[in-house]
């Protein structure tokens, strides 16, 4: 622990989420306040910025602009998916020295919280000390020690409204099928959001997480079932659900530029067995990237805790702490309420929160009442928004 | 024309919209100011309600769930994409004489109003005299005679915001592909509107319209040349575009129920296309059903030129007028000002408004200045919703 002054650099790292920009705001509207931070620099590009000593200089950056970060979609710096590893090292230290810089930020998911340890670490051994948090973002929500992740919440919205609005779709045609597709490789939180409003529906809701193994047979028998409730149906599936035999769904056979395997036809596919299977009209969507990037569906809750993530890291720097990430508490007893905590990041490094299993109904196509009241607070205001949904 | 007193009703066809509820609150509202309009019913489920007698009696429906209507996505009373034929017209006559019908209202696109003359002609014909008028819907834009139909405002709005999000994350990870498929089989009305913020993206932007044969080589060059440019690239493609020898891009080689042809490959068509021909990840996103039922995306023109169509179409009738569609004006010399006519259905049934060639570029991959100021009035407000906009 020790007190630092210099200049201050914060990066993004990997996919952006809808309130990464808000965490931005936060930590320079924090570091303002702070004399011991001089200057106020960001990765041009996350990590690829730090390699290349390519900076941007936002001291400077008139109140307004600061103000409508946290309105601007996606990533404003940068982003960039390159994992750091120990040959780059030295270039970082390098930066860092070239550039002053005693307190750094990387505002990331869990391999960007594996970085950060390390360049903790790096930086202690060096002689070169910099007082070193991890922001936490992901719209995934798969990071430890911390209740969600800044980032979900508005990803969760987007997912609950989006499926809501699909089902009364689905309802009005005498009853069809929308599939909808939801992004989530390995956790399906995201996905399991797609039932929040689910009692307000007025079609049924089937829920497949990439936790439960997908089996064909077992997936046309629950639609059978739904179908024969007469109020149409809306697929919520994630785009990493996976067979037995260890092949995705949403397999396309593509392979993107980094050898990926590319998993994009989930909804196509489950809408293709479906098109076999019954004689129901079955529609497949799949927005994406939109869920990540919605400012419109930007959750007023996790938007504040973005702001505040941003600004409790600056505060934990300047105060000298090192080696945390800033993880959110959540008290649900009364009204939602939430405060920041310190973890220290070895506890946190590549360790993957999954969907709980016994958030699931017996069925493994749905999700029960305590995850709904864990998730409701997190997405923010809706019942001034949705006038429809009053009676909730 | 005629002054007639009896009962009215309203019936919804073809896919929901956004605002298709507005009409529907527009046209209750206006009936209760009008004593010749006894009882306010409903076809549930569009002709199929009409046919089976099926109807649903809103005459004492409650104010607050009236005012709802508006808020409430996709059609609360039902529709369907049953085509009325002749065969059907004794049933319909039927209908109406037994519920004492002598104010229709048929609340749809070109079929629609294609069945509404014919109706209108019927109940002349029979000595059973209906005032017949259509209320215009469609999310697709191609009604002639109007300058605009309620719903397409929302499905621009959903269009334009979601490209120019989109584009902000094209940007982000230095600069990869989003290519965003968009509805309109055969016009291109809601896909142009993808361009509406163009000049506040981040990213490139290249727009692909039903109305322009696809060129996959052409295609190809495009991408290639605004790749050049290093920032990003989002593709805006209708789900209607062909190549020339008449197969569909989103040929996905199913055929649903209705032995139609499923076309909701065209995303991740041109991703596979890009993935083989750049080095550039290329992600599909396919909003599909939620760009006609996102109450989220609301265009606040949209909802209040909708309920005054309802409502017009009713004062309408009321007045003894029939055989005509409620048809809206514009007045975009100052401020964008609106009015309602009224059109005789002859002149709208059956034809279909492409989108024209000269509000195109001359690449055919984009749209003109002249398109915009057409069309940016018709999506309600943004400048306050969306901050970083604000220097539009």
């Amino acid at each position: 622990m020790e007190n630092l002054s210099g200049n201050m650099l914060i990066a993004h790292g990997g996919g952006p989420t809808p309130v990464i920009n808000g965490s931005l705001q936060g930590a320079i509207m924090e570091a303002k306040k702070h004399p011991e931070i001089k200057k106020i620099y960001a990765a041009r590009y996350g990590a690829e910025g730090i390699l290349a000593n390519d900076l941007i200089d936002l001291t400077d950056l008139d109140d307004e602009t600061i103000v409508n970060l946290s309105n601007t979609p996606s990533s404003t710096i940068g982003s960039c998916r390159r994992k750091l590893k120990e040959a780059d090292y030295p270039a970082i230290l390098d930066c860092f020295k070239k550039n002053d810089i005693r307190f750094f930020f990387y505002n990331g998911g869990n391999d960007s919280m594996d970085t950060c340890a390390k360049i903790s670490k790096l930086a202690e051994d060096s002689g070169f000390p910099v007082n070193v948090i991890g922001i936490p973002k992901t719209i995934d929500n798969d990071l430890v020690a911390t209740d969600h992740c800044p980032g979900f919440g508005s990803a969760a919205r987007y997912a609950a409204i989006s499926a809501l609005e699909l089902s009364f779709d689905a309802n009005a045609m005498q009853g069809h099928i929308e599939v909808i597709e939801i992004m989530g490789r390995h956790a399906g939180w995201i996905t399991a959001a797609a039932s929040l409003f689910q009692d307000q529906m007025p079609s049924e809701l089937l829920v497949y997480l990439p936790e439960v193994t997908f089996d064909k047979d077992k997936f046309v028998a629950d639609v059978k079932k739904a179908l024969a409730k007469g109020r149409g149906l809306v697929i919520a599936a994630s785009e990493g659900i996976c067979y037995a035999n260890g092949k995705c769904v949403g397999d396309t056979g593509r392979v993107d530029g980094f050898g990926h395997v590319v998993l994009s036809g989930v909804g196509e596919e489950l809408a293709k067995i479906l098109n076999e299977e019954t004689n129901v009209k079955t529609r497949s969507n799949k927005p994406g990237a939109l869920g990540r990037c919605s400012i419109t569906m930007q959750s007023s809750t996790d938007i504040e805790e973005a702001i505040e993530a941003g600004a409790f890291a600056v505060r934990s720097a300047v105060a000298g702490k090192t080696g945390y990430m800033a993880a959110i508490s959540a008290d649900r007893s009364n009204d939602y309420k939430y405060s920041m905590t310190l973890v220290p990041l070895s506890e946190v490094a590549n360790e993957e929160k999954k969907f709980p299993a016994e958030w699931m109904n017996e069925e493994k196509n749905g999700v029960t009442a305590k995850f709904k009241e864990y998730c409701l607070p997190l997405i923010g205001n809706w019942k001034t928004r949705f006038s429809y949904l009053r009676g909730h």
